[in-house]
């Protein structure tokens, strides 16, 4: 492997690391990601070019506002953020003008709500590129994921001579909470895909491991339920008040006891729960983080609708208003045969692998599966890889991936792919 | 007091004892004092011409059907039973022909689902009349009531020549469960009703002692609440069952819940709850008996309007049928000054009472307030007293009433009403 | 086969199948086989020479006592009673004399607390079998397994010059519930087995089929929770009451958010609530019937101590007495592939097997798991199988088992595997 | 009235508004009021010399301490702080040496978590005294309070020649909450007292109207509770977490059970509930806001009973920890007919009243009536008075109180009353 992908790939991983942005909110790091991909010569579709807005879940209006606010300060163009029709992420797009294969891989690019710890033997401190903003943190990999991503792109230009079909980067945003994905499946870029790959750093693998996904990934629906009453006097006239607390309490106890399903395994977490505004006043708000998973499609389903009927009815018992938003959404896993058997394959002649192996059930859930999905049921072929790092628990304020080994190794799948599928 | 209206009166209590018949079917009853007041001259009122069946509650037709049968196998005229057009009680009017007020008086005549204690000392069992039927029981001095009211008619058939105005002598089925006052309330016979006066024997007052029912009583609403859920094997297929025992579970412990009111004093209680069929089988039916109480009609209201909201939607969040019906109600007693007054003067002046006293508020709760209510309301006066008795305490299955000493001030408490009021 | 041995099973099942008696009280149906198995040589053990009276669960002495009062009515003798020591069940044991294996056989023989249908073309009623006793029924075919294992009896008896090692036929009283096994696996007497084969007809198997029963079978507890409150009249004193159930119900509404668990299915049921005494009174009493179920006997485990925990803290939250009795219990199956290859050989070879299969995972549970656990954990073989019937479902009013074709299957099947590992 | 008086008031009031602090932090205002006590010959009590440490409530040392370092960096002086043993408040005794009646009053001294609004219309920021405090407000009128008590401090100076008996003016810290005043009644201070008076701005009373408070008044009882679980992912092993969340909900959802009480009114809030960290993992951390009330001494008890009983055995029915706190308390008002007659003849003879009456039932909770039960069970004289103004409602962010005409109102009511029983 050429060292300068690799240099190139720290670089970008360390630069983005500094300045993480969560779903929605990637302006900065979209802006790098297009700027760089139409220097190297790929199409690049932005906003509702690549979205179907329909689709889209779990999105703060004011935090997108302020984090264009803050994309304009840190000196991105504002023809640029106008281009983005105020959505982040893209689909990077490169024709070779040549008969063959379409394939796409998946980047997501968004990151966490985490205070990066300032313990000194953390990598990011060790090497100086701690995530310069307070609360903000890549603290799963994405920001790997992205320079990988770019790195590919630069590979692929490299290799424009000697390359066929068509290739789609995609730079998904709002991967975290499960959004970011199907809206991309379902705006139509992905109908003449041939090769849909997507891929983890991480998970269950170590440094040096591939995993190559066989099936599972849970699938999984996130809600967010609110309650409004109305406020009262509790000692005066207690009557007078629509109790948003009990309200929600009562829903989230009788959520816990949707009953098991015999067609698959299911899950369901009420993560958090805020409600009240004081102790002698009837609470007139709630607030409810939902989360169901399922073995199948349909047992999601089932608890999501589950979810919806307890939640809205529990509501109208305490003569209380409820909403109930969808905001991230995940489907399982389905991988074809020759899509895995090709990324084993290349995992096993790939340099700095030492083991490869399957993986029947992804513990967990993951949105790439919206975009594989997608690309089978019409068809295409479509799988998942995961490779390692030795990480300490995603989403912890330590996590790290020791990019400069773990690194190589995504972008030697990604391009190998290709050079198994789209070398003319 | 001439003798033989406590000997008649005793003879009827105690044949009446001997034969209890519950709510809406003392058909048997009915047929004995229908055909006394008939014999004394009175005009008789039966079925809708002194009920009105939009306000019937806590009926079991079943139970009537049976109850028909047993009094046409125990000699009960079928000619008789067509007139009632199934429904038991009555109305004894006296005209007297001469100008003078109109006076109501209520006796109600139901028995109660106890069964009669065998101890040798227990009154009844002393004196040979105890309740020839299983599992039921005058143990609440119903019986006493009715015989009461038959020795008042007997006496106004015997004063005929000194009153003026019209009486009417009230009959009330189903008072337990306060089930049988609203209908006759809302017949119409009591529009031209200036003296509405109810009573009970025992309740707070010893033998000698009688009270003057200044206000209080709850209010009150009975609810039977059925669940309809679906069947499945809870350990094959969870899932496709609906869960009528939860339902019925989350409801319950829901409706304990109900926010206290500052207007007044409420109560809520869920008595009995019957759910479910097999260990293993998702339950089917739940059925609970519910009971609320509140300090004034509106806050009786306010509990009746929640139990309701509450079981219907709590059965949509477990996706369950939910029939909520209501068996009986009652409301606050609304005694006039006038009324009490009359009462207050006659007690004074009876043989063997050694006390009277004002109760400001009455416990618990007495279907008789409606009628009291639906007279005052159009200007008339009402009250009730209670005449007492040395009892082991009412729904007992060792209650009993020392007919012979209390029944008697009973009788005098309402003949010198008359002797205050219709007297020419 | 010899069609005597059809003809005395067709009749013993009918036999049996008039007098039906419900787990642990079947001194009946236990007299008629051990007066059997004697005639035939069999040494017999009773009471607690074949059960371990500490596993002993679900059982109700006033039922025994019932059981025995009607059985020495019916005509069984006094002496064969105390020989019971009141427990019903027993096993046969047939020592050869001859070395070789110790072969263990499970029957159960208990009835079922169902109405058998009165419909003219019920099988048991075109043959004149129907049950005698209102409310009883053989529903779930126990009958024919009673009489399968006597004719097995009968065989071995015959063919007593002919095989070798030890057979134990163990007839088990009370698997409806899972309540018998336990105690009969922890009683020693299985402690020299080798082969341990038990078997039930019907399940998913037609006529015809027969089911080698892989593993599967998910663990269970059955659980009797009773709440034990203090009365209060709802209206006058409620503040005095202790109410089993609102704590009844919001412990089976607890009950059903017991965390998933990721280790294996797990399932809970509240079958059944009774609770309460009268709409206007504190409720006192408080009875549930609760299920659970694990993929694994961790994962079971996991369930009943969270019911434990569950039903005693939410009782003491409401300040009522609480007792949790296990009265069922069964594990996992842990079939061995030696059993099982045995199995099917003979299945193959059997006349009327139109097809033999494999089943993976046995739905539902069954207790004789724990008398196969109990072998295969000390070394030996186990494994269960399945002889088909056309019947419309088990536990129903109309279950049948066309009994002259498919208990011979049953027979052939026990009497076929004596065959190759028994025979000298 | 003097002029000066007013004028004094008007400035000590607005200086107080301007730096508001919340109970158990008022270093600042103590310092104001001791200074001021000290030079007008008070003698003055601080830290446990007032207050019994045993009975505080609801005090968090962190902010304590905070609040310390801010009234250093105000100026205050260290050598006070060191005085204050980190408590607040303070009561100032003036001895008369002459014989004479020992008279205490109750002005309270903390201010509330509120936002002062903005308004230009609202009286604060017309007058230019807003708070300059974010967050903190003196919204219930405190502030006047404490200024009414300097003033009558200034007052007793000025007129000690003409006063006999000892007067004690009891500045009590952290009334909002209910926590200040039980600490101050268990101290002993007012052993020796005969005559207890308290007071409040506004509430019921409009301005020129004074209240008599003849009774009423909740007991009060403030809890937090705390539950905590343990952490797990939701979707990978949730039966490795203990869920905080759910036991907090079905704790708040089973205190709204707890059952009314005959014997008066109680109230049940859960005013607030914070639980869980995020979506996707089983909670560790819930935190409840309780109030119960009752109206009476031992109801309230019932109910505070009831929380403590409900929350720890909820709590380890999910196998979690609970601490349940109490924060605030207050009891009924014991108002006794001598002191409330000396306050109503004050009343009708003070200028700018314009009407006087009497409160049978005071609304809401109080924690001055700690100090007045103290006083009046060991034969002394209580009540509390109410002077009125044209509040917005107490608590709100418009909260005003037209400090130049009601102030006085509440320093001639205080006055007034010494001129009765405390003029040589």
């Amino acid at each position: 492997m050429q060292n300068s992908y690799i240099e190139e790939m720290i670089q970008d991983r360390r630069c983005l690391h500094r300045r993480p942005e969560l779903g929605w909110t990637e302006f900065e790091t979209t802006a790098l990601i297009v700027k760089r991909l139409r220097r190297l010569g790929f199409q690049v579709l932005l906003g509702t070019h690549y979205l179907n807005p329909k689709f889209i879940m779990g999105r703060d209006e004011s935090a997108v506002e302020q984090a264009m606010q803050r994309a304009l300060e840190n000196g991105v163009d504002e023809a640029f953020l106008n281009e983005t029709e105020r959505y982040t992420g893209c689909v990077g797009i490169y024709k070779t003008g040549r008969p063959g294969p379409v394939t796409a891989f998946r980047f997501d690019i968004d990151a966490l709500p985490i205070e990066e710890t300032d313990a000194a033997d953390h990598e990011a401190n060790l090497a100086g590129y701690r995530s310069e903003r307070k609360g903000l943190m890549h603290a799963c990999g994405h920001d790997g994921h992205t320079a990988v991503g770019l790195a590919v792109a630069h590979w692929i230009s490299d290799r424009r001579d000697n390359l066929c079909g068509t290739i789609k980067l995609i730079f998904q945003p709002a991967e975290e909470g499960t959004r970011g994905a199907l809206p991309i499946a379902e705006s139509g870029i992905l109908d003449d895909v041939d090769f849909m790959i997507g891929s983890h750093i991480g998970n269950c693998c170590r440094l040096g491991e591939v995993g190559i996904c066989l099936g599972g990934s849970l699938a999984t629906t996130k809600l967010d339920v609110n309650f409004t009453g109305l406020a009262a006097h509790a000692g005066l006239a207690p009557e007078k008040g629509r109790n948003a607390l009990f309200a929600a309490c009562n829903a989230a106890t009788t959520l816990a006891g949707i009953p098991r399903n015999s067609q698959g395994s299911t899950r369901i977490s009420v993560g958090k729960l805020v409600a009240g505004e004081s102790r002698n006043v009837i609470p007139v708000h709630a607030y409810m983080q939902v989360e169901v998973r399922g073995e199948t499609e349909e047992v999601n389903d089932y608890m999501t609708e589950n979810v919806k009927r307890i939640s809205t009815n529990i509501a109208k018992a305490y003569d209380v208003k409820c909403d109930c938003q969808i905001v991230g959404r995940a489907t399982t896993l389905l991988s074809t045969q020759k899509a895995c058997a090709v990324l084993e394959k290349v995992a096993k002649n790939l340099d700095g692998v030492s083991s490869v192996r399957n993986i029947e059930k992804v513990a967990g859930s993951e949105d790439c599966t919206w975009l594989i999905r997608k690309v089978v049921k019409h068809g295409g072929e479509g799988a998942m890889f995961l490779f390692g790092c030795n990480h300490n628990g995603h989403h912890r304020s330590d996590f790290s991936i020791q990019d400069r080994e773990s690194l190589p190794i995504g972008f030697g799948m990604f391009t190998g792919f290709l050079s198994e599928v789209n070398m003319k």
